[in-house]
């Protein structure tokens, strides 16, 4: 009768509503009853993106809304650039040379962040550039690049801006059409507190302009045949109705309690996961410039093995947290606190890890990170 | 308190076992325990694909996998023939087309089979052809192409033999490896009784040759990577984790039941839904020499509105048929009998298609139709 935690930063934990949502008998997705349900999501996904921009859905991981971005914008041999800090802009940076972009990159060290004026200086010395990709919420690092600071960079240049915001969305502000972000896209599986499976993008006005001259061939991508069918209340392809239907459910939960509120809920978890890990003597890995609010990663310390510690949580306590990827592998451990979790989610998985971390000898003060996380919440309680 | 029968050729309605497998609390993908899963799934698709191949997983709707065979076998402007006689035939050539490869078009009208003769004399007439595209089980029209036939022409020659077996893996026989079948693809939402939005395909030694100097761009859908993480128990990318575990347990009533039985099952399910529109004076679109058993297709008899007897079957009596599609909207509807059925769910919709019938003014025997499906059912279970 053990129960299991999953505290990573995507898949994220179901809602049991949602869950039961998606449990219903299938409906037939050319009906009026299913394009009910998939205009009122996108309604909301607007509201949640704060974009009046077209709103696209795919039956893909996020992965396959980047490549979207690639493939609708661009021509091969445009220039673009790209900047990347973590996997996920590296991502960017496959996939532009996957397809013949020629792509200027912009590259920093994983816990630094995404520096504006590099933008800017790349686009002043080439008039030509079409496109600039950006991730806002790094998953695999926690840090967080100013994107409102790279829409303005951007916003009098040619480049269309493509924004990842995979993990930013729900968990972080972004003011899609304040900052002038033209193309901003995420996953089902990380704020909107659904199964993998399901991504979306918006598309502005100016890069729906950008794509009328994009020559890379394109089919199950298409911007132009997803925004035809949508006109209709429909999808060109038949959408994962399961996966709809739970977006529906979570994103009813989510105007309940408010895209203002949900944000300083996620502000509070994060905040209360730094302020624990800190007090347990630990390093947060993202620098203070740069924090989202999504997970924490955490630099193993001396001395301690890394992937241990993952695994002895798993197996020991059933919580299972995300190791480092890539380079970062067995060198940071990232608790993800993102879409379905509240308060007693940290406590539990912060006094997870002081179970592991006493048990593999590393020496602190036990009850310090649990109660930095109680000061946090009883703060925001008690008003004090 | 009135019941709802989805009876459309996919979405298919989905067993409650799967439904409930679906609503477990998310796992992540990146575990031992998740690898199991996948892992158990992709040999009993092996199994239900009759073939050794490799089997690649992706999280998209069938057209992914279609644009993911077009992508990893070709380069722009190769020659490839593609057969039509139907909606998903049409959608290869937009694939093509859409691709730029150079498509020698085998057209036929969609009450005909593809003629293997036909795919012999392109195949003779130019020995530069490294492709042949053709849909097993067309959708649209119920229509069954003979690709065993097919795969005896291909085998001998250069070209890669792709066939879409979207609506007929678990329908109909499909002897991958014994018929010389390089690719076969199929959806979620069909066969295998799971919600839209996983796709899986299996790739022969001989396409993974042709794959080699493939040069079309690609990312999202590159077999390569898929292989590579399959060679690892995962997948490149997140996968649709809550409909693979759907798949897992479909899988499992699937092997239950035998793949054979599951065969006959819909033979005979098919075999009723035919007798049955006959015996009430209604014409069988799709041809006797190529009748598939996922779906029955029946023309809409003179003077009877096809719309408003497809929307009446919803309305009056909560039954979800499918109309025609392009130039067939109205002129024909197509009764569901794929996956998740059995002989009552036959029952139910001649019953409800009798009683609309008589509502529209169409003169028949009342009760003939259900008769007619009761005779079928009768034999096979007094063996008379």
């Amino acid at each position: 009768m053990r129960k299991r935690y999953l505290m990573t930063p995507g898949p994220t934990p179901v809602p049991p509503e949602v869950l039961l949502a998606q449990a219903r008998p299938m409906i037939h997705h050319r009906t009026p009853e299913f394009s009910d349900i998939l205009v009122g999501a996108v309604e909301d996904l607007k509201s949640l993106f704060q974009t009046k921009n077209d709103m696209l859905i795919y039956s893909a991981s996020g992965t396959g809304v980047m490549e979207s971005a690639v493939v609708n914008l661009f021509s091969a041999g445009d220039k673009v650039v790209v900047c990347s800090n973590g996997k996920f802009g590296d991502r960017f940076v496959q996939l532009a040379d996957a397809f013949g972009l020629e792509a200027v990159k912009l590259t920093y060290e994983w816990d630094e962040v995404v520096n504006p004026i590099d933008i800017e200086r790349a686009l002043a010395a080439d008039a030509g550039i079409k496109g600039v990709f950006v991730v806002q919420s790094e998953t695999s690092t926690g840090v967080l690049n100013d994107v409102k600071a790279i829409g303005d960079i951007v916003r009098g240049h040619q480049a269309v801006l493509v924004v990842d915001s995979i993990t930013g969305i729900g968990a972080v502000d972004i003011k899609t059409d304040e900052w002038g972000l033209d193309i901003v896209m995420t996953g089902s599986q990380k704020g909107l507190m659904l199964p993998p499976g399901l991504a979306c993008v918006s598309v502005s006005e100016k890069a729906w302009r950008a794509a009328e001259t994009a020559t890379l061939p394109k089919y199950y991508f298409s911007w132009e045949k997803a925004r035809k069918a949508m006109a209709k209340s429909t999808t060109a392809f038949t959408p994962p109705v399961s996966l709809i239907i739970g977006l529906g459910e979570a994103l009813k939960m989510m105007r309940e309690e408010g895209l203002e509120n949900g944000i300083k809920r996620h502000e509070s978890l994060a905040a209360a996961a730094r302020a624990a890990v800190e007090a347990l003597g630990l390093t947060l890995f993202a620098p203070p410039e740069g924090r989202g609010n999504a997970v924490t990663p955490v630099r193993v310390p001396e001395g301690i093995d890394g992937k241990a510690l993952v695994k002895k949580m798993k197996t020991e306590y059933g919580i299972t947290i995300a190791g480092g990827q890539d380079h970062l592998v067995g060198k940071i451990f990232r608790i993800g606190h993102l879409g379905y979790f509240d308060r007693f989610d940290i406590i539990t998985t912060i006094a997870g890890l002081e179970m592991t971390l006493q048990e593999l000898g590393f020496s602190f003060t036990p009850g310090s990170g649990v109660n930095a996380a109680e000061q946090v919440f009883m703060k925001e309680v008690t008003g004090n």
